[in-house]
């Protein structure tokens, strides 16, 4: 796939009607004269708006970067008004279902619900919802991993004005969840299978699952029929990671981040932006890395692991006062060798701190210059870890350094 | 050297007033409600409101991130309203100039110019420019690379107000550059030597060329009294790095992208940010990514070689039809293993085809999978440069893969 990156500021159209109840978050820039423009709230437009412009039709692409959310923060759930996202977009016409797989192959993450927004049409349709309520009624099915299927259904005849029996039947499909055989069922289903978007959708899901069971991962793969996904742009196959705390772990207060990554098939949102309306069929995945890395954060916390935050190799020190001169020679040789090389920025540092430096730092080496080393043609290398110092000659400081810490 | 992220978006009042003239290509978000915001400009203000807000008083950090310009974009000069900076910046108080010598060093690029705010305020001072027009001139002075002098006298004393006698004084200094002997000559200028600002800043000078010497890199450091740099928070010695066309280069148009790395010593900035005022010394570099990558471009372009935008190792193909489930199983091997594969999202594609897509885009290896292979137990190795194919058992196909690929 190839990296490709897009700017941070769109125009303000460009991002309107796409993102349905959310548009509300996206940040506007100032009118300082100009465009009218807004920072991304996805990576995902941004995408196809350069598909559309550039007039590509056959792309596979990552983009890790920062999207933005006009939103009230919330730092323990990984929740943030600057977030980074990581997308893996196959766009173009090829054979049904082979890169939908591959998005789901390709994220190595916990477990995967699916669905297909067809799927969930056609079944608005077999329950009688008329095609205007089909968006509210999908919003609504979405809120059913957080609140029991009574409060759905309250929304959905109050706040949404479906009927109780269309209600009552829609409860009956979106409560399902399963694998093949779920698929399998429903394609038996009298009423379901006269439907033309239902039947497209789960024939198109029973390949997906053909080919998930050929890339060895549907053990982690649930067909969920309450998988909606709240933007408008999604067209057919959509699916969600959560996060789970595991089994063994004793936090105090288990914290669920919720949706760690999502994504789906978006065929019609580059015709949106082609002069021409030129479909580019699309499918992707989005992954929230700051959720994932608020997880693990928690994980180390727990386990109190150190993290390093630089890589430094060795510590450029000096035995004796008046040295700085043989220190940044010395380190000047390091660097133009690649080695990745500090040192304390005092003319007559003590030893004992420059030693102290490398514990509370985690460097791992100490080359250290004094006046009989110099004279002898030689460096002290200390190994930090085991206290244990040898003489190296300078000619073979760089490549002793370098075997030194690929062992570390 | 940690590498830390900072956002995209700051308070507006963390940027005002550190940008001189520039402040008003600060991009400025709506007022939605809540805080009012901008996009950051550079990332040395939002790394030194960093180090206040976490009270950090020692940090060796990289960057690489966007900074914003509503300014008018010039593409063919590498000047774009949204563009990459990579800073270097070292944080604390040390012994002087090593931490200096050290950002020059780093930063592996053409030749530098330097000089020093302190020498700049001096030379104003002794010609008889009173304190208030020191900006003003300092401002004029920077142009000096880019107009002859007349013109700027003609700013000094039109514009700026500053008086001919004044502007002809400042012309006898700012035109000189040179190395380690102008320093030591301006050291015994009877009238700078007596200016206690001129004196510590050449006294700093003299120190960072010896240490640049031990450094090595002399030859291509430039001591130049016309660099005076726009923005407000210089405090110390500046530099900036000019790339010039190479001269064996043929371009039709030469092009000049100006600075493409440029810093200096901040020692003020963080403690604006303190609510104490407690100062944090800091020197740093920015490079500006585009306008060397666009350098490079241009540098390609003119001989005509091809870069590959993707890093994928092997395509996985079928010499017959109906082959399409083998592709996926072995694609799935293949990216179990850590290999970056890919295929052709066809049911039944033509081998021919899909020896065209590596030719096309680079893919060195084509892995075919054939029912005579799969009886066999093989794979078919297809080394796209010189049309050898190997027959490679399936359990070796990993390893023959890495050991191809990390040839090329």
């Amino acid at each position: 796939a190839a990296a490709i990156d897009t700017p941070v500021l769109e125009l303000r159209e460009t991002l309107m009607g796409k993102y349905g109840e959310d548009t509300k978050l996206i940040y506007e820039l100032q009118d300082q004269g100009g465009e009218l423009l807004a920072l991304r709230y996805d990576l995902t437009v941004p995408f196809a708006r350069y598909l559309a412009m550039n007039k590509i039709t056959n792309m596979k692409r990552y983009h890790v970067a920062k999207v933005y959310r006009r939103d009230n923060p919330a730092m323990t759930r990984g929740r943030y008004r600057e977030f980074y996202q990581c997308d893996f977009d196959i766009a173009g016409h090829f054979d049904p279902m082979i890169p939908d797989a591959e998005c789901l192959k390709k994220v190595r993450l916990g477990g995967f619900c699916v669905n297909d927004r067809r799927i969930l049409n056609g079944v608005f349709a077999v329950c009688g919802v008329p095609e205007n309520k089909f968006v509210p009624a999908c919003s609504t099915v979405d809120k059913l991993d957080k609140v029991p299927w009574d409060e759905v259904r309250s929304e959905m005849v109050g706040e949404k004005g479906l009927s109780p029996e269309a209600a009552d039947r829609i409860g009956e499909y979106v409560q399902l969840h399963g694998g093949l055989e779920l698929i399998e069922r429903l394609l038996q289903d009298p009423k379901l299978s006269q439907n033309k978007l239902a039947k497209e959708g789960l024939g198109d899901m029973k390949l997906l699952f053909e080919y998930l069971t050929l890339f060895g991962i549907t053990g982690k793969i649930s067909f969920d029929l309450s998988l909606a996904r709240g933007l408008d742009y999604y067209t057919g196959v959509i699916f969600e990671a959560v996060l789970l705390q595991q089994e063994n772990e004793h936090v105090e207060e288990p914290v669920s981040v919720g949706s760690v990554a999502g994504g789906g098939r978006y065929d019609g949102l580059v015709g949106m932006f082609d002069p021409k309306g030129r479909k580019v069929p699309c499918v992707g995945v989005s992954i929230g890395i700051e959720r994932i890395f608020s997880i693990l954060e928690q994980r180390l916390e727990a386990s109190e692991e150190k993290v390093r935050t630089t890589e430094t190799q060795v510590l450029v020190a000096s035995a004796q006062k008046k040295l700085l001169e043989e220190r940044l020679k010395l380190i000047s040789e390091l660097w133009d060798a690649g080695i990745k090389a500090e040192m304390l920025y005092k003319k007559n540092p003590k030893l004992l701190n420059q030693l102290q430096y490398c514990e509370d730092t985690g460097i791992p080496l100490v080359a250290i210059v004094g006046e009989q080393e110099l004279k002898d043609g030689v460096v002290k290398l200390r190994i930090v870890a085991t206290r244990e110092e040898v003489n190296v000659r300078r000619e073979s400081l760089v490549e002793e350094i370098r075997i030194r810490t690929s062992q570390c």
